[in-house]
């Protein structure tokens, strides 16, 4: 196997991999985010550690920042990406990073990968109005690569049974809220 | 009513919403997302525009981007946010942004909205190994403003209804993949 492939090193996924099947408990994480409102539909978020592989982690770059907001259509100050956007990126870049993962442990060289994904989405309910329709997403999927379109095709449906957001999104997960207005 | 609550110019939202009420198309929206691959875990997302309220709008920004990538732990370069935290922050950006206009809509000032979003999730199938536990996300929102304890928690509470993330990640919608290996 070559050491590294589609930018990852295999040497350091395959024994992640056999880490993990070996004690399955170090597969369980938790993510989180903190996230503040500036004003208007503005908001700001920061990620800054993480639990995984049985320990805490601090991400290197100390705390990241993201911004997000409304376009004006939509009553806000259109500074950054709106929230169903972020969501739509977050997909975009799992199916991705499974895909490319997943080509690595099968020693499949990669050269592109793009994606365009759009979301229907009926924000009635956002103005306090009866619900509309259910959203759909779609997602169109550009991959090329040193292997024939039939192995590429596979690669992007197992991506979808590796991704953890394509999961959550297509299978919905428990959402509970606490609030707290001291 | 105030012209400005929270931010929001209360006008403009009051119009919007009738007149959304009188022609409910107006609040059909298709968002987009164009991702691209950069190497390894990291993926680089743009978007640009977006159709809504009748006709296509360019964000007046331009290209607004979002990078990801993976923690070094899931053999990532830990460049930026994971795929899962991007997804976390759309959710406490969707639900602050319904709760903000809520409350824009009922004269209610808020002074203070944060939450600190967490999820358990379970790697195993990222790993290409058997699927672990489902997801499970828990929102803590902190909410102040010139309004009772219950006003502010039924707030929150109708936020989650007015919230298309929110929707989407607990009911789960269809997601559709098209490949393209040309």
């Amino acid at each position: 196997m070559k050491p590294s492939c589609n930018g990852i090193d295999t040497a350091t996924l395959q024994a992640t991999v056999d880490a993990v099947r070996s004690r399955p408990s170090l597969a369980r994480f938790r993510f989180r985010v903190r996230n503040r409102w500036v004003s208007g539909s503005r908001s700001q978020g920061w990620i800054t550690e993480f639990f995984g592989a049985g320990q805490e982690h601090l991400h290197r770059r100390g705390d990241m920042v993201l911004h997000a907001d409304q376009p004006a259509v939509l009553v806000g100050g259109d500074e950054a990406p709106a929230p169903i956007e972020h969501l739509l990126n977050a997909l975009a870049a799992c199916l991705t990073s499974s895909l490319v993962q997943a080509a690595a442990r099968e020693g499949i060289s990669l050269t592109a990968v793009e994606s365009a994904v759009e979301c229907d989405v009926d924000l009635l309910a956002s103005m306090g109005l009866p619900r509309g329709a259910t959203p759909k997403i779609r997602v169109m999927m550009r991959v090329k690569g040193e292997a024939a379109a039939a192995e590429l095709e596979a690669l992007v449906d197992g991506s979808r049974n590796a991704s953890p957001v394509y999961d959550i999104i297509t299978n919905g997960v428990p959402v509970t809220i606490a609030i707290n207005t001291g």
